[in-house]
């Protein structure tokens, strides 16, 4: 994939960086979902780590870029994610991190960024304020402005996951021919990969990796449908904002998405689809009653997809990123209905 | 350690023929847990594979054998992990699984091991009933008894657990020095490693491989005081039967301990303990308020552990394997009182 701002060189490189905690995260095929999904569904699980959510990839490599530097302090806006997994890289690096989010934010989020010692700010207005008022800040204070989606870092470090998810899917794997691929996946069908998409960090970097390494992969972002900014820019191939967001999946709900990102998204996705809040919700039950997973809404994305469009990945091989759990557990069950 | 059934040699072998899917679980702190916990607990998370249980491991280096041998039917009595897990492993290896258990065995287990082609056999009695109807259906039929805990390929499977554990216990990371060992262990505290006691292949499997290569951690063996067998036995140093089991912990409620497992038990665990029943509770509500995880009750032992004995571990680095996530979710949510 030529131009977009990403290099496969130096996702390799922010591999190098990050702490083995975040890496090599589990991959496995849950049959359980099958037959309700109709296809091969395969988990990559970006909640096994310390800050439960894919954002440590990034923040590591922001981190020790920061800490090989002069300046130390650095802020950023967050749904939650992004501050929890900042303040964890940077704790025992020294930095000083400041988190500015909205303060209807998802209150465990905000619990572990207090926790881990980050100074938490709070806007009243929602994730867009957040981001005027942190680059305020960096502004004012002359200290480093972290930008997810924006700052490359954040690409690279999600990237990351792609390194691994690549050979995975192809070729197929030959150390262990009896891989259920077999089973499923006809040779003529397309593998898909469904990611979530907010700001745009993940699905570009995930993407550019997949595009170069397993060309053959369909790839597919997946936003809600009351939250769809970014997906909307990309079908009008421009930037596209809307007035206000109403989704539970609070990770993934801006509204003003960032041209340089559209830019590469345009390069690296063969697809955008919005969600219901209904699939989303199905979603997180059948990732609790079939897979055993407590995740957040923006992890049930790709389930999501499935169930709205099931004919589009009847009996194909499908990949789907779990890309946090850091939910409101009260929330969660009324949701779930539990 | 010397004197077991167990031999290091033999367990990095078994680590090779392991399909990566089980290799190389999750390690990560979970520091949402400490305050309530008073102590750093590390999580092992052996749940995020395709069966859902570390008995995965195991069943692979015995499938693995069979397959490259005459005889292609086995049979295993089973709680239901490793019945899931010897089907999962043989499927595609083209062998012939029945597995024989309590039909009051968890319904999901049951589930799970009909789905995966294996032959199930109910007996109207409790697992040890189980283990006498599958010694009897290996001698008429004349086929491969699997036994848990005494045929050493579970214990081995196992044992890679540890494999992977030892180097991150003992010595303390050095790639990455800001680890957080620093900020809760002392270097005078010994690292604990708990682990969960049923018929003794995790515990003795583990345990051998951490006396081997970790020397200075703690290994401590933790069953429900309802089903106190092999704990009793242990601390008499002779086996001990009981006539019935009373827990949630479905996963460890055998009655009758294995000779041989006992008499390896004595030389690497360090201790035994018991832990009530509303401790397996809290421990299993704690890792879903805290971790975002849901088990089985088996794998809330060690946090049970640390709650029925907190000066103990206090201020230590405690390691614990959460081993299975098999749950019957209407139970579970009776349990945590969700």
């Amino acid at each position: 994939v030529q131009g977009t701002r990403l290099d496969l060189d130096r996702i390799r490189a922010a591999r190098e960086v990050i702490d083995p905690v975040f890496l090599d995260s589990p991959l496995y095929r849950c049959e359980a979902l099958e037959p309700l999904l109709g296809c091969a569904v395969n988990i990559k699980l970006e909640t096994a780590n310390p800050v439960r959510s894919f954002k440590g990839r990034g923040t590591e490599v922001v981190a020790s870029q920061l800490a090989a530097g002069d300046s130390r302090a650095v802020v950023c806006a967050s749904a939650g994610n992004l501050g929890q997994a900042l303040a964890w890289s940077s704790r025992d690096r020294g930095l000083e991190v400041t988190v500015v989010a909205s303060r209807f934010a998802t209150a465990t989020k905000l619990d572990r960024i207090r926790a881990l010692g980050a100074k938490l700010e709070l806007v009243d207005g929602d994730h867009e304020l957040a981001r005027e008022r942190a680059a305020a800040i960096a502004q004012y204070d002359g200290i480093r402005l972290l930008e997810d989606s924006l700052d490359l870092e954040t690409c690279e470090g999600a990237a990351t996951i792609a390194l691994e998810l690549a050979p995975q899917i192809n070729p197929p794997r030959t150390d262990f021919p009896r891989i259920e691929q077999a089973r499923i996946g006809r040779p003529s069908d397309r593998p898909a990969v469904l990611i979530a998409l907010g700001g745009g960090a993940l699905a570009t970097g995930v993407g550019y990796v997949l595009k170069t390494l397993a060309p053959a992969v369909e790839v597919i972002c997946v936003q809600p449908l009351g939250a769809p900014a970014l997906t909307n820019s990309w079908h009008q191939r421009r930037v596209v904002t809307t007035d206000s967001t109403d989704t539970i999946a609070d990770g993934v709900a801006g509204r003003i998405p960032i041209p340089e990102v559209l830019d590469d998204l345009l390069l690296v996705a063969d697809d955008a689809v919005l969600v219901q809040e209904s699939s989303i919700v199905t979603g997180l039950r059948l990732l609790l009653d079939h897979a055993g997973l407590v995740v957040e809404p923006s992890a049930a994305l790709g389930i999501a997809a499935i169930l709205e469009d099931r004919d589009r990945f009847a009996g194909r091989q499908v990949f789907t990123i779990v890309c946090g759990s850091n939910v409101d557990l009260n929330k969660y069950r009324h949701w779930v209905g539990l």
